[in-house]
């Protein structure tokens, strides 16, 4: 299958290691083609960058269907435009965070999600009440490093140990959903770690598990209800040429 | 009090009407200003709009607390870019959606919200659940009428009748509210023609309880909580020249 | 509008302040009429003074409506006898708990109640699921002051700070809403000294809320759903007179 | 074991018929002591009812713990003033409704009640919430007969049956739960009745419920948490001597 | 009444000690019956056991139920094949965990669960919420302490205290139910040590609640609902012969 | 990898067509290998059959890690042994009821199941609140055709498009779920046939998710959470040999 990989901000850094996670964990005969944003912001943390990186989130997904990609995963756990992608096309639209919460609930009886930076804490808890697993969520935790400083992966690895470790011990989660698609290479440091420290955990790496559900949905040939995500009616809409 | 009041759309059919609606609802000493957006849709029907009309909408917002205004209620029913105005101001922001349930939460044991097309009926659900009445909500029922039709004041008269006794009857509502902003100045004759049925419910008009929420809001001098709405930290955004 | 304050004790130290607070918070046009019980206790701590204030509550509300007044506010955190009196009569009748928690959850992800004794958690926690927001509560917490005691401001100030802490810190609180409506004259001070600890959160004041609750309602016409609180049949009761 | 049944009424007429129906379902060991009020109402229909009754249950409560008794029941659905009740005293206080909606949550997938009049239907919606099983009911119906009418037999079973078929088929209810003490002597019979239209369902009593749960709490010596139900501190209370 | 005990493991040594607790909460009338499983495991602790002691517990409830008894109680907190045997059969089938959790939310605000190890934790939780009251679990704690442990009772007492403790302070429990029907003969001295330590909470003993609750059921003549738990269809079964 | 697919049925018959849909829904490095029951019964319909297949069912999969396989496809809808066989092992287990209806959850704002029979109503609902999703079910319907009756094609199209259709009218469906792994071979009629009458809903079949969720698991090399699904303790097991 072709999937198209929108990593939605308009710095081009992070194309290079997400085309490289996207096929590791894709099948041999799936391609991979990243694109970033022409407008949008350079992370994402919060509601604000959301709405702003979303139009142009939309255009990619339009000229995706047009050009024939089977499905189109949108590279933030925030999964920002989500549900506005999935009314406009008929291929599949993954968002990490919405399925990654879902595999953690069926492997498990309670997970949390360590994400980034405090700011986006309700965004994430809302989500998981909105995608219908509110109830498996013991609790949203963040290491408190923005985005754009996950590259320091010393910190990063540290500061998930410590979240992970009081997730478990203090609110009782039975597995643990990195919250950020930025957190890449660490998953099975992490999950070792955890269990040498007598932690049995799964640990969910939600680009691992978004591209694979390109691939799920794709052999079973199923997408979204177009009864939740009618097509939007025409009208006048004069944001960009295509999404008229 | 100084109110901006954003009709989040780009057609200026609905900048007279809806500023009649809210100076007829604020007191003598507000001050509304009524302002449309420059990029966006004609209409509102679906997280697709909602998505698109988002940037504009915090343009404005940013603007308004520049511009010294008091609050800002951005009149849609389906709250669109309020989490992400909230973040980017400290003047309160209100959508009218939100509010709409929880007072008629407050008012009765159970309330349904009437709204234009069947397309926005998970939205609205979503809604209610996020801001945290999802138990109250008996259902949310459509007049089939786009926003762009309810001129047609007859057919909307009929129609949110009989969806109002529909809920009531099938549902077990105690509370109507009108689901769209665009539903002007009906609210009295649709209470009284249930009342004339034997159903003494209240109907909540969004644009009324909108307008008086900011000014109660000013009165008590609160705004919504920084702590779930964050300030963005800065970064490069190059959507707007304002929203960096 | 005419208000009614219903003070719902049998003392009349509360009178005067209450009147001065409610006079503070309402505007111009508003006058303020403040009664207290001549059958009841001397403060309400438990669903116990709950129930034997409820009569003598009922009784004034009753008149209130045959006086002309235009609206009731119960002046107790517990909104006793609310569900009754809105039974009773037509006029908005206001309860501070109920609409403060409304307010509460509509400006923040979370909050929580400070109160004045453990003993009354259970009541307040059962009160925010009845008016459907309990889904919204962080925690109760209490300041462990009796009613009586609250006027050593020193003490309150001092508890207060430290549950609120607790409450933001422990229990993921976004605001706080002040549990008993003797809590005067001190809303502005907490939050502040919040805030110089660095918590950005909002501090409600049930008086004030519940005062400018009544206008809002007043000024947009509407009142509690009589389909919600039916007017009781006419049949023996040998409790007051009035109340038949 | 002494049981004080407390008829919550201003009436007689409930005296003989409670007192048999107490017996029928006690062992032979335990006594029955039945009273009604000297200051209330004619029958409990609605919230304002429960209040005005609520203060003279409440005498009766502390002094049947005085005169010895083993365990109080208080003979209304809607179980009045249960909790302040509780507060009170240490011996078991007993409302019908809440154990009869435990039992049947126990014993079905789901139940439904049928009471008297609509008018009552949110407070006991909001009874079930509160008491913990809200997930489990079904639904509330009325069989639109007030208190004071429900000796007409045949109307009574007509209408039960009527609108416990409807919450079978369409509510999706398991169990019945009669919703009225005053449904006296046809259990057996609506339960036979629905089981000959092949509705296999347990139709639950709730006086037969109550009577047995105050003998099943004597036999294993336990009474309600006083960490719930703290005992009210002591304070002016001008509404009883008994009750200061 | 007829009781037939089922003490669902393979060893004898639990029989004795469970007749005398079973014939201490029964009346006088009441003879039980204690029988222990041909095929199945020395104890239960997960959801494995549960699985592997099932089929043996069904032949015995469809034997007793031949065999005249009344009612059975399965004699493990978990209530191992409780949904299956009322399949199976008409009598009450009781087992201890989900009355008892409906006791503790009818006496209390909020209960915990003090069980023996910490992995059947998930499993006790689930039961919460699928017998209704998941609202009311203020926490599952374990004492650690395999089943075959708990006859060192200095031990068990000691950390039943403890986290008895930990469950009324952290998890806000108003009511403690001990989680093993293991734990014999201490419910009233750990209920008077915490009493004495200033916390008035019932201790809920499960062998006493469930023995009781047959008693109850037999005296209103009640049983579980058989729409809810159908009658299995006749088909070919090879486990047993009695069970075809 | 290498799955074993357990049919967990005594009979044969489900073999053959059971292996030919694994492989239909496995990519070509997979292989399958379908095993039934040696001792157990001829369909599962209930609570009580899904206990006396459990045991049968361990056994198999005990085995099935031994023999070196890398997933385990439990081959029933309502996912009998699941948990314990989690405990019991490390490699991935799948039941098709719990993951189908997160998928489904995932796809869509509600689903509806369509089953067997009436009687598993109760079972399903129950998983769907177990696993998380219960707020997403719409309902729980079904055709009134026993498994050993499934072979009726023309019969079960028509009653699951008769029973899809309410499911989205009256209940508010967005998704269908088929709710019995022996629906097989008419996934793609039925969803052609909605799509025909206008419902444009994703059909789920629990086969090809479970064998395709099996792959994915495999591919980002997760599985259950250890610290939910603790490994028992050793101690005495008479039921198999291989389970002690």
């Amino acid at each position: 299958m072709k999937i198209k990989v929108i990593v939605p901000v308009i710095g081009e850094g992070f194309l290079e290691p997400t085309k490289n996670e996207a096929e590791k964990y894709s099948s041999e005969k799936t391609t991979i083609d990243v694109e970033n944003l022409a407008y949008g912001t350079a992370s994402i943390e919060d509601y604000y960058d959301e709405m702003l990186v979303a139009p142009d989130i939309l255009r990619i997904v339009k000229e995706a269907e047009s050009d024939g990609f089977d499905g189109v995963f949108i590279d933030c756990f925030g999964d920002p435009a989500l549900d506005a992608a999935r009314e406009l096309v008929e291929i599949p639209i993954v968002g990490p965070g919405s399925i990654s919460m879902h595999i953690a609930s069926e492997l498990a009886h309670r997970f949390s999600v360590i994400t980034v930076l405090e700011d986006i804490l309700p965004l994430i808890e809302d989500m998981a009440y909105k995608t219908g697993v509110g109830k498996k969520l013991a609790s949203v935790r963040s290491v408190d490093i923005p985005v754009l400083g996950l590259e320091d992966e010393e910190k990063l690895m540290k500061n998930l140990i410590k979240e992970s470790k009081k997730s478990i011990e203090k609110d009782g989660a039975h597995a643990i959903v990195l919250g950020c698609t930025g957190m890449m290479g660490i998953t099975e440091k992490i999950e070792k770690e955890l269990n040498n420290m007598g932690y049995q955990v799964p640990v969910i790496y939600p680009v691992a598990v978004a591209i694979q559900y390109l691939e799920f949905l794709n052999s079973i040939d199923i997408s979204h209800s177009k009864r939740t995500y009618r097509t939007p009616p025409e009208k006048e809409r004069n944001v960009y040429e295509s999404l008229k």
